[in-house]
């Protein structure tokens, strides 16, 4: 992987761009447009949460009715456009409309995401008065600075997060271009969590959606800051075919062209969500948390989201405490299948719990270890099986309950 | 319900005594004594953690062996006795039989809890002396003073938890007292909860396991601190027979004779529960939340626990924010059926939203209402049955992180 500045514009055929249009207080640019310069493949997962987003449910329609074909993505920040009722759902159709109208592209070729605040009216006029500067400086040098589309999506996110890498696909090359948001968010939202990948493969939709299923299952499936999943989240991947490779298919899913594909997927997500979990609000460090020894993944995995959200735990970490009966006691509410007799625990270096006999370790070394650094791994062994599974997350901090706290409606 | 200072002492029949053996490095008592004049009926529900601590161990397999004939519970703090491997259990084992051989009990009548640090071996030197000195005071004058038994098994708790309720039962007087401690903890143990309940009621071993588990269905087992479920949680109830009330036995089950007695159980055990939640570490709010309109009460519980536990919607409840878009998120990722168009939500006296649509409500006198109470109702009716369930929680401080972060191993 090289630098991932500006990542969705360094991928040949895609144009991004960032303005302020007054949906954020501060200024701050706040509304973002990725066009290709040509029809698109496209595949998305969206939240699984019930009570979905107007543009959440615009999106779904969309690829229900287009297949998944479409051309551009608008985002705004500062306003969810979430428990909007009927009014939400129209304004999220007008800012495609007037998406597709200013560019020029036809109808239905527009995803459109949100995220801000939740149960507030979009202030249409100033969407309207953004996406014409959008549409304008989209074909002028502006359009190249994938980064300022990057920015422009960021809630309470302290830096951007882009990820970008270069393949071959038989012997062309291709290039996946990624950016997203995370789990910061202007009061009082939640924890939004939004991507997207571009690229210039050509991949058939079905392909296209079974490699972004099982790149988000193992990476923006598995990170968590606290656990709430928003109204709004979304992962949208467009390719646009300019790459010229042969065209994978679902025909190719056991093959190496389609593993190939998958796998530069994989890593743009993971670089991204990963991103999202180290800015996790108020983190001071990214914790990677690996269940080894499970009867089954399943049980790996939800071993390891039980204690990537504990608060108990990630309280611990924050202050550089190497608490491991937390994360014992997290694992012994998960359901997942232990044997307590042949339990055993890492935090980085340290082993701390052979076959469920606690070991003599120097907590000073351990403290000191943790005070140092900005990235945490724990690894359990559950002593029962042999599937694994890894997941990221960050610590708690007085940080987060400012953050969550001191913003008031 | 009258006065509950020394709940425990209050049942005729039971003795109770507190004292410092050195556990606590405050110094504070830290070892209690609970002895009934006879032996009891007993009834124990215990953790679900799969890591249960030795004592856990020891009891289970207490009342397996003795059918539940229990006359003494012995309940230390300062150290959980958990992943302490055998000689954990060994230990557990050897406070049972010092303190029967110390107040003359016959073999495997007394019941064994801790609370603590977590994978520390027992100091049983200090143990020992503690058993003598709670054998030596329990028949004096201390002996009566249940309060003091309820301060000792305190960890960061910042106020002892008693309940005492008087019924009647065909006539016959008939008491109930119980002493809990909660999510407090010394670092770096869980938020253990403990509770025992005393009463001089008369009722067979299976009728009073079915009472205790409807009690504790919607009172233990409905509160919430953070999340996480420790290693020791266990509920005791030891019923003496003293008060001479016809027996109550499983035949009776459906009678008003086992309704009375089982209101009375789960009204100590609500007065406990909700204490524990009030104390959480750092609380500044008890927060009640009932949803109302559910398909079945497991959903209910579902989404109610779920809102219980969002870390965004404790934090926005600490910054006095009437956030209810975080509530809804919640309950939308809770597994629940809900129809967004039928969700309504009540904050206090305040409705937030009317099936499915945001109503306009003064925010800031919501939030001086919150500002000012320290008791939030939250209600939630998702329109889609006739199912509900109310749980306790309460906020989440920055006082909550410092306590878990800033105490190290």
């Amino acid at each position: 992987m090289t630098t991932s500045k500006s990542a969705v514009t360094r991928v040949p055929g895609f144009r991004a761009v960032g303005v302020a249009c007054g949906l954020k207080q501060s200024g701050n640019p706040d509304l973002a447009l990725i066009l290709a310069n040509r029809a698109c493949t496209a595949a998305a997962v969206f939240t699984t949460n019930a009570f979905k987003a107007a543009p959440v449910l615009y999106d779904l329609a969309l690829m229900e009715r287009t297949g998944g074909k479409l051309q551009a993505v608008l985002i705004n920040a500062g306003n969810a456009n979430a428990v909007t009722g009927s009014q939400g759902l129209a304004d999220a159709e007008q800012m495609a409309r007037w998406t597709e109208s200013a560019c020029q592209l036809p109808v239905d070729t527009v995803f459109v995401m949100s995220t801000g605040v939740i149960g507030q009216k979009m202030p249409m006029d100033k969407i309207a008065t953004g996406i014409l500067s959008v549409a304008d400086s989209i074909f002028t040098e502006a359009g190249q600075q994938g980064h300022a589309a990057a920015e422009a999506i960021m809630t309470t996110d302290l830096v951007p997060k882009e990820a970008f890498v270069q393949t071959t696909v038989e012997g062309r090359p291709v290039h996946l271009g990624g950016m997203a948001k995370g789990s910061g968010m202007i009061h009082p939202n939640l924890a939004t969590m939004l991507a997207v990948v571009v690229t210039d493969a050509a991949i058939e939709p079905l392909a296209l959606e079974a490699a972004l299923k099982q790149a988000v299952g193992c990476t923006f499936n598995r990170i968590s800051v606290d656990g709430d999943t928003s109204t709004n989240d979304t992962v949208l991947v467009l390719a646009s075919g300019q790459a010229g490779n042969p065209l994978i298919s679902m025909q190719s899913v056991q093959s190496p062209l389609f593993e190939t594909f998958t796998s530069a997927l994989t890593e743009v997500c993971a670089v991204l969500a990963k991103a999202v979990a180290r800015d996790g609000e108020g983190a001071t460090k990214l914790v990677e948390i690996t269940v080894a020894g499970a009867a089954t993944e399943a049980e790996a995995e939800a071993a390891a989201k039980t204690v990537a959200t504990s608060p108990l735990m990630k309280t611990a970490l924050f202050g550089n405490d190497p608490n491991w009966g937390r994360a014992l006691a997290a694992i012994g509410r998960s359901g997942a299948t232990v044997d307590p007799n042949r339990t055993s625990l890492w935090l980085g270096d340290f082993q701390l719990v052979a076959d469920g006999e606690p070991l003599p370790f120097d907590a000073v070394a351990a403290h000191d270890w943790l005070a140092q650094t900005d990235e945490v791994k724990l690894i359990a062994n559950l002593g029962v099986g042999r599937a694994r599974a890894t997941v990221w997350t960050c610590d708690l901090s007085y940080k987060y309950v400012e953050i969550n706290a001191e913003y008031h409606t």
